[in-house]
């Protein structure tokens, strides 16, 4: 196997400066570059990424965790991020860690410290929590993604936005009696996040002064729980309301989808609105925020490498941006 | 910052005696185990993954290639894959590049043969592709997920036989007039296991002398895809099947979801039966022939780790169980 300074004396050029230009980091001339890498390809020269590791001080792999791998959300986002990291030479090390789990406490306690990650990328981790704090302790750089409180580098949407205006779009179009599914079934269990879009939903029925005609169903964020908790909304006739805001479009698929089971008309007898624009809202013609988890991603690591390149480069809090995107799952009311 | 040497003496043991009790690598009695790790956590010791890989040339990281990471199946089985990896003490590092993509090439041309992962779990590479060439040279163990056709490592499932149970619960139902959904809108982009699909719909038709009466309408193998295909098919009442097998469950959901469209009642005028048991198919009570990928990423995992353990173990080809999963998509014809 041919090592570094076999290509060095091919190329005609020090041990350093091959390294340099097999790297990518650090500047040789464009020639340099060329005569070094025809060498390298001559001899078959496969730099070692340990022996490489070892130098640099660099593993060139950023930990991404995430409480779930199949949601659609957190794999979009993957997606995003695990290209962005291929196109600048960085693997991405997978951990797809549900909330109190032990695998997660095996994550955090043991493997995180015991890799030399360069980051850490942590999706929907809540802010205030113990884990955070175990995070930032590591003392290399992490960017959080999802809703957060205390100023650190994180990309978000604004939840509580994009609640109000999803809600808005409904009374914009004359609903007066509006039901909010989602949040959690459980008290202890409401993201933060969901908690600001519960709490946008409430603020524009306020305004609106329809504070006494709101209704909150709670329901988990997956598309069998909106399901359910649609069908005992809308099984009652007296107390259906004419639109739903969904926590998430999962919920509101599955709320549409409850309706054409119950023989309920979308939108003419009830129309529902989500937030995600998730790859199935097209096919149900769900009115929806859109968010772009994959754009999140590349953010994210955007603003990891940032701090990569520069570790005094200021805190940076990225709000991604969302708009109403409207199909015919909504309309006005009867 | 400690190193092994101070954990050793202040355990009183040799390095390499701590280092095979810190790693769990090799034979230490309980006792010097427990002072070592008592030494360790005394000193806040940490071991650096890349000292250790150029030890003892592992670097405890499995690549896995993906075609996709958002798809369910994928995902599930990246979930599995994840767990068990962490489980042994490895990481995923993972690459979610798609077929004939330019990160595609980057991955296999530069990205494999530089990382000196310890194995590699590729799935749904087409067997006789130059890439799986690729793969076997670098040398390391490779165990592939996903239809083959040379004697390797790999885990599947029959393919040919999910495909004809399901067309065989059809028939014994009483159904004649059955199409398949699904295979590829374009012939060289027909995969393996596809193939192997459509073949196993053919034989169950053929056995049952329906082969004049069987029909396929090609489509991609995506909810939405399904949905358009099945729109077309069973829009014109003349030709319109009374069973549909989808190729998997995303295309058998995207049938249904056309059915209701066009008000056309399931079961009791379009029995619908799919491959996957996909975590939506209880949801549309979707009768489908059950394969699980997360269990396929587990045996994938389990196969890797003994070639790392023997590399002279035999090879072995895992055929994961699938099985009939009656709901209520399928009912006999009127």
């Amino acid at each position: 196997m041919s090592t570094i300074a076999d290509v060095a004396a091919r190329a005609g050029v020090s041990k350093a400066t091959a390294s340099r230009a097999l790297s990518g980091r650090g500047y040789v001339s464009d020639d340099t570059r060329d005569r070094v890498e025809t060498a390298a390809r001559a001899l078959s020269y496969v730099a070692h990424s340990s022996a490489t590791s070892l130098a640099t001080g660099r593993t060139q792999t950023i930990g991404v965790i995430v409480p779930s791998v199949g949601r659609w959300f957190f794999s979009e986002l993957l997606t995003g991020a695990q290209e962005t990291l291929l196109e600048n030479g960085y693997d991405l090390a997978l951990f797809g860690v549900p909330e109190r789990s032990t695998a997660r406490r095996q994550v955090l306690d043991d493997v995180l410290p015991r890799r030399r990650f360069d980051g850490v990328i942590v999706v929907g981790i809540e802010p205030d929590s113990p884990e955070m704090a175990q995070l930032l302790r590591l003392g290399r750089p992490v960017v959080s993604v999802g809703p957060h409180t205390a100023r650190m580098n994180a990309v978000s949407i604004d939840d509580a936005a994009a609640a109000r205006i999803a809600t808005e779009h409904l009374i914009d179009l004359g609903h007066t009696e509006i039901a909010f599914i989602g949040g959690a079934t459980e008290a202890d269990a409401l993201t933060l996040g969901d908690a600001r879009r519960l709490k946008g939903f409430r603020s524009a029925m306020d305004a609106a002064g329809l504070d006494g005609r709101s209704s909150v169903a709670p329901a988990a964020g997956t598309m069998p729980s909106g399901y359910e908790a649609a069908v005992d909304l809308l099984g009652n006739r007296r107390t259906r309301p004419t639109g739903v805001v969904g926590v998430c479009d999962e919920v509101a698929i599955g709320t549409i989808i409850a309706a054409r089971r119950l023989g309920i008309a979308v939108p003419t007898e009830l129309s529902v609105v989500g937030i995600d624009d998730h790859q199935h809202a097209e096919m149900f013609s769900l009115t929806t925020i859109r968010q772009q988890p994959r754009e999140q991603g590349r953010a994210a690591v955007r603003l990891l490498l940032r701090q990569l390149d520069d570790p005094d480069a200021p805190v940076e809090d990225v709000v991604a941006a969302s708009a109403l995107v409207v199909r015919s799952s909504s309309a006005a009311p009867r």
